[in-house]
């Protein structure tokens, strides 16, 4: 990949209101970064706002000096080096930042989340859990928080473990990890979705999760509380269609409700490293996986004219709603719809939402 | 029902060899105590041994004087106050000893066992859900053993709570549960199916706990290490076709690694009274059933020669086989089968298993 193609890319996922799904689809539609970047003040414009707000091209050389100067590297989804099982999810990061090993993504990933006031025995149970995982060449993936994290990033630092952070790469939360977390970046893997200098702000967490669950082929939950992030993590596994386990503890701890409700729930119970490898076993078929999909084709462009876009918009309110159904209700064909959608997206007049829904801003 | 009847019946099921399953085939073939006592000494002849040790009449005239000093009173297996729930489980007692409020087997009922070395918190959980349980009209059922069955009965006492015991109903096992077993006997429900006087030996324990499982539309599990007892009572109630429930705690605790197993294996996790009412409320309905079974036609009787003995034997060994598959391999009709056996069982030659399987002794 060019330089030049690299920027283009990097510029557009910086731009407000270019999320993981918008990129996606402004490569698929014209077929590379550089293409997408030029098409975009067009789409905004018939998208009902005025200037597009487009990323600097000196914001992202900065960032790409950056990164480089950190020994870090950029990774687009479209690269070998790139997560495949991460790849395969709707939303997934258009780009990475990472520092350290990537082939460790090529071996059955299993992540290990949970509570960050753990209890000492889950603390334990969730180092040797990721130990026996590591022993055994399963890359263990957690989220680098305190708690169960960073007690299973600890149990596999003898083998493969891989962390998620929701800051930039340079930025090491909590502090009392930053050592820990230089050690993953020198020795395993560190990924970051943000760009470097971004500070782990509160809405960057569940981007994280959703991360974390995208590159393991299974997520095991120690002592999560209901309604915790742990909880989140889990459900994006079960979204993907990944393995959903969770190791059991008394009712009587808050920390093990949420585990509880995921096995009442149908998530597999855990007690031993052989329940975990029984569970995600089967899925090692998909490691065979299909060539990369390149950007290339530019598909045919849609003509939608201000009729359509005025009818598309009565259909929308503040309550997400399915992309299948807008294309029924409206009775345009698909590629108008997304064609029409993105650019609403672009002037910032629509919103994305998990499960392919939009709703206006 | 006449004295004699009961004096009949009791001696029966007092006799060796005589156990629930026979017990019950006799009654069908002859139509009442009486009948089958007068016909067990031919029986026995038929079956290979020589004379018949029939519990003597004295030996059952001095149980029932015996139990009516205590207070407590038989049960037949055919009358109204014995449990409808239990009375549908193969291999049920025949007859039970009793004190105290037989009603409180007609509401809905749910066992709560599990370890002897309980944890304190687990006991603290079994004696808040069998309050909850009793609060709402649940019947209690358990053991009466130390930790799990102690605390649950507690909780109950302020409802409704059976105990079964696996001694005659005149002996406190352990000792310092004394004070709780006569207040049991007093306010509440006790139910030995050993004759007074009984000592709980080992082997009565399976038996105790079948009937634990038979009378409750679910059992609940709390803390229990593999290979405990408390497991055989669940394996029960799920061969009963009764709700399995278990509450979970961590892998690292070897008392509750019986209960994860039990959740892995399909059981419902438990983390309050309205998931354990949620498990048992579809099985309300069994609650209204068939009129009781009342023993009085005596089915033809049954010829087989000595050939037909002959080929019988030829098929059983020490392993235990299912009468079924003996019905099927033998080529003769099931009521010729089942007399042969009965016969075989009566002169101690074949015993009895679980799930109606039968072996050489």
């Amino acid at each position: 990949m060019t330089h030049a193609e690299r920027l283009a890319r990097l510029r557009l996922i910086r731009t407000p209101h270019v999320g993981p799904v918008s990129w996606h689809q402004l490569m698929l539609r014209f077929g590379s970064g550089e293409a997408a970047l030029d098409a975009l003040p067009e789409l905004v414009l018939r998208g009902g706002a005025g200037k597009a707000r487009i990323a600097p091209a000196e914001v992202a050389e900065r960032e790409i000096e950056r990164v480089a100067t950190l020994g870090a590297r950029h990774i687009f989804s479209d690269e070998d080096d790139y997560s495949a099982m991460l790849r395969e999810v709707e939303g997934a990061p258009p780009v990475v930042v990472v520092r350290g090993d990537t082939a460790m993504l090529r071996r059955p990933c299993v992540a290990i989340v949970g509570a960050r006031n753990a209890s000492a025995i889950a603390c334990r149970f969730a180092r040797q859990l990721a130990a026996d995982l590591a022993s055994r060449d399963v890359t263990v993936v957690s989220g680098l928080a305190r708690g169960v994290d960073t007690a299973a990033h600890i149990g596999a630092l003898g083998g493969s473990t891989a962390g998620v952070i929701a800051s930039g790469i340079d930025i090491a939360f909590p502090p009392e990890n930053a050592a820990l977390q230089e050690r993953i970046a020198s020795d395993q893997l560190l990924i970051a979705e943000q760009p470097p200098g971004a500070e782990p702000l509160a809405r960057h967490f569940p981007s994280r999760n959703r991360i974390i669950a995208g590159i393991a082929h299974g997520t095991v939950v120690i002592e999560a509380a209901p309604k915790s992030g742990s909880l989140i993590t889990a459900r994006r596994a079960g979204d993907y269609g990944r393995e959903v386990m969770a190791v059991p503890g008394s009712p009587l701890d808050p920390r093990a409700q949420g585990c509880n409700m995921l096995i009442r729930e149908g998530a597999t119970l855990i007690q031993t490293v052989d329940d975990v490898l029984e569970a995600v076993g089967p899925i090692d078929a998909r490691m065979v996986r299909e060539p990369v999909q390149r950007y290339a084709a530019a598909p045919a462009r849609v003509n939608a004219g201000e009729g359509e876009r005025r009818s598309l918009i009565d259909l929308l309110g503040p309550t997400p709603v399915a992309v299948d159904e807008l294309v029924r209700q409206s009775g345009q064909d698909a590629s108008t719809v997304q064609l029409l959608l993105l650019e609403l997206e672009l002037a910032g007049r629509v919103e994305r939402h998990a499960g392919a829904k939009i709703s206006l801003t």
